[in-house]
């Protein structure tokens, strides 16, 4: 008796440690690691998910097989406090796995996903706003450990706070031998065409998961790029079948939606691969809708033939249009369209390769930013320069990053919902709050004297407000000595009482912010 | 025996001689009138259709009551030879009627209704391009003969040949009283609130008709607007029951559909009807769908919230959207955001009223149709000067439709598919067709020379062009001396041989016409 007591006492206490669990912070990463060996291929035929609950909130993630016999099942908790959780598989080995663990406080800088706040804007799941600066960095994740270190460092002291990556490198030669060769493709097999489309390859994941990882410590998105055209009937990525692509996008889903810093972007230039129709990608973005249980941000990047983004599954518009951001007023008119947030994420490139996508200068990109913040939108950068950045990250070189930097800045400080173009049916340059807080950007032109004068909404006579001048491109503002009080002018608009204007400098790129003190 | 054929010979020529009826020219209006007493209210309860065929096709459009007991059944056959029908209805009386017509060849300039061609253009049924160039007389239909007359005569000589009209007037003290009463409303009862909304006035509608017949024997199609927001709570008849508002638009259809000059606009500036939801938007765009035979255009012009214009039972856009034709290039990334055509259908008006939608310029208003057609759409006109022509119709006293006038002869001149933006991603004011015809527009720039540089598109080197100076103000097509041949500049572009580059006048709204001479 003694003997079965102390028995069960310590199949108990093995019970208990196999099911314990370290705490896991709010929004990070809860990890359940199940080992099994079902007969045949273990991607195939094996379902596998987990579901978690707090008693209140219930979510079902899907697992995944991540090689040497090892599944595993993530889960982002976004309460704190006992979550448990059962698994469901139809391999015996792997189903009814229970457990629970304690979600604690998230630490500092973990605010945990990105979601839309005001119809137009982002805010992370704690509140705080996000305001996206985007850069592109396509095969970044590609690249030596010493370059992906180098990027991660450049990107720190960068304005951006949002990468565009692929999850799969386009085709290269360069990739498949020379220094520059991969050591893992997303599938089992070998280059260039010699594929198993029915096993992935753990490792490759796992390093991009790292990839992941370093982006989110030092608080960049993910703007995670599942498909994108670029095999020229090489790899054959790109020309996968529905049901390949499917599979692809529900292991991805398995291994990246428990990080907080992921969004979800389709396709890169999707109508380029020519096979797939738009409902083909209605399809796709219903799988990441069905299978994130967060809701990270879905986009997908057009090419010729435009998406429609006004599908319910579309959270905002990733556009590459590159006269959609030479012109004031576009993006007010496409958030007019949408009613979503607006991401310009392809304006062309900062750079002097030779394809005209990459040979803007600094100057016309950080036109292109202003007009798009103006717009009350979001832009992404890139840099082309001697073919660096844009595809394999390490250094930045250009001069449009610092004064990104410097927007990004007036973009924080200013209203916090956001920007917001002011009266957009008339006025196309100008943003802010009404009421409170004006932006106005003259772009190319060279005014050398700006009549104070305002829509009407939200002014009242006898409102007070300071003007600055800012120079969008040496970075400096400065104070206008006298102050605007304002009477009404007529049925729109208000002006300065005296009748003053302010003196600008006469010549481009410069702005006025007017705020209200009284 | 002998009687007895006689009296069957004499019933068979009755009975020949009451189905005979008059031959009906194609894409005119065949109209079977058929009297019957049911009991009750003739407009409730009491379905009515025709089915029309001529072997290979067939129709089955709705009936509707006319008043003093006669139903009417009209169809618009668009094939030459001999059409049969029957009708169905659940009251005897009007079941079961049968005959048949003949269609004859459509008179001189009747092309029949009007379809989409090439994705972003129109064209009638016979092929002939229809280029619209819209006006607005929203309330022309509810004045005086003399000035309905008028304004008949004005639209003849002027270059417009679409019209957005109200189906049914605003609110309008005017409208209730004194000399501008109107002896019709489209439901029995007097104003202001007390109709039977269940009893529509025939008298009102025929009267309508008769407009919509003055603008088809002069061209111009009646761009048909079903409901707006204009009466104040007043009427009442933009807060219409939804049940009422499907009545209204399946009397309107069994009414308008068979006239060949006829889209229908769902609404003017919908959103300002608060009640209704996109959703109910939805469901009379299908009722329209559904009960028009002959597929008219059908859109919706927006306030505030923009309707989805990319649903599928959208023909094509319908903006009110001033800023999108402030700055070139806007049409055409709406084309590629729709793939449908694009008509700015509310640009702000040439005025000189109080309220600044009326307050253009005629220099202002010829910008903004070139900034339209040159991204390759096409957009409507409005007069508010001393509150004129945009309302009531009558005379056109403003500088803009000469103007209009001479773009429209451009236009009709150019490539017979319509104007297409060329390279829009890169160009922001440059449309025709690649390899033959260019028209660039400099809009507001004071350009004094325009070095000849083309988008690679279509072009091959030793080709070559003339050139014409526009000046789209002074309405004068001057022809460049010397001619220009081609040669390949970079992967992009191709420029004069001899590096050539055509002088300009210095002065706004200038434009070129490149036309391939060998």
């Amino acid at each position: 008796m003694k003997d079965r007591i102390i028995w069960a006492a310590i199949l108990w206490c093995f019970a208990i440690l196999a099911n314990a669990h370290e705490p896991v912070e709010k929004w990070g990463i809860f990890e359940l690691r199940l080992e099994a060996q079902p007969p045949g291929n273990p991607f195939v035929g094996i379902s596998l998910s987990a579901t978690f609950t707090n008693g209140t909130e219930t979510y079902s993630p899907e697992g995944f097989y991540d090689g040497n016999g090892v599944y595993k099942v993530r889960f982002m908790p976004g309460t704190e406090g006992t979550w448990t959780y059962e698994t469901l598989s139809n391999f015996a080995g792997l189903n009814g796995h229970k457990g629970e663990f304690v979600c604690v406080a998230p630490s500092a800088g973990n605010h945990g996903p990105v979601r839309i706040r005001n119809t137009y804007h982002f805010a992370y799941a704690d509140s705080t706003p996000y305001y996206p600066f985007g850069t592109t960095i396509y095969e970044w994740a590609f690249q030596s450990d010493e370059r992906k270190k180098q990027t991660i460092e450049t990107l720190k002291n960068s304005p951006f706070n949002k990468a565009r990556m692929l999850a799969v490198p386009p085709f290269g030669d360069r990739y498949q031998s020379g220094p520059d060769s991969l050591h893992h493709f997303p599938y089992e097999g070998t280059p260039p065409q010699n594929w198993d489309f029915s096993c992935f390859n753990p490792e490759f994941f796992r390093e991009l998961e790292k990839c992941v990882t370093d982006l989110q410590e030092i608080g960049v998105i993910a703007d995670l790029i599942l498909f994108r055209p670029y095999d020229h009937g090489r790899w054959g990525f790109d020309t996968m079948t529905p049901e390949c692509n499917e599979q692809f996008t529900r292991y991805m889903i398995a291994r990246f939606a428990a990080f907080r810093n992921i969004w979800w972007s389709l396709c890169n230039e999707n109508s380029f691969i020519r096979h797939l129709t738009d409902e083909d990608w209605d399809h796709l973005f219903q799988i990441v809708e069905t299978y994130d249980p967060y809701g990270h941000m879905r986009s997908i990047h057009n090419a010729g033939r435009i998406y429609d983004y006004s599908k319910p599954w579309v959270t905002h518009v990733s556009l590459q249009y590159y006269n959609a951001v030479r012109v004031p007023g576009v993006s007010a008119l496409l958030r007019d369209l949408y009613r979503k947030p607006i991401l310009q994420d392809e304006i062309n490139y900062e750079g002097n390769v030779s394809r005209r996508w990459g040979q803007l200068s600094g100057d016309e990109m950080t036109y292109r930013f202003w007009n798009t913040y103006i717009g009350g939108a979001y832009a992404t950068h890139g840099e082309a320069i001697e073919g660096g950045w844009l595809s394999n990250g390490g250094l930045l070189t250009g001069t449009s990053p610092a004064r990104i930097a410097f927007l990004r800045g007036i973009v924080e400080s200013g209203p916090a919902e956001g920007l917001n173009p002011i009266d957009q049916y008339y006025e196309l340059n100008m943003a802010g709050k009404p009421g409170e807080y004006y932006l106005i950007y003259f772009g190319k032109e060279n005014i050398r004297e700006w009549p104070v004068k305002l829509p009407d909404n939200e002014l009242e006579e006898g409102m007070v407000f300071q003007a600055e001048i800012i120079d969008t491109w040496n970075m400096t503002i400065t104070l206008v000595k006298h102050t605007f009080q304002l009477k009404k002018l007529d049925n729109y608009s208000f002006v300065d009482e005296k009748g003053q204007s302010i003196q600008l400098p006469g010549k481009p790129y410069q702005a006025l912010r007017l705020t209200r003190i009284e």
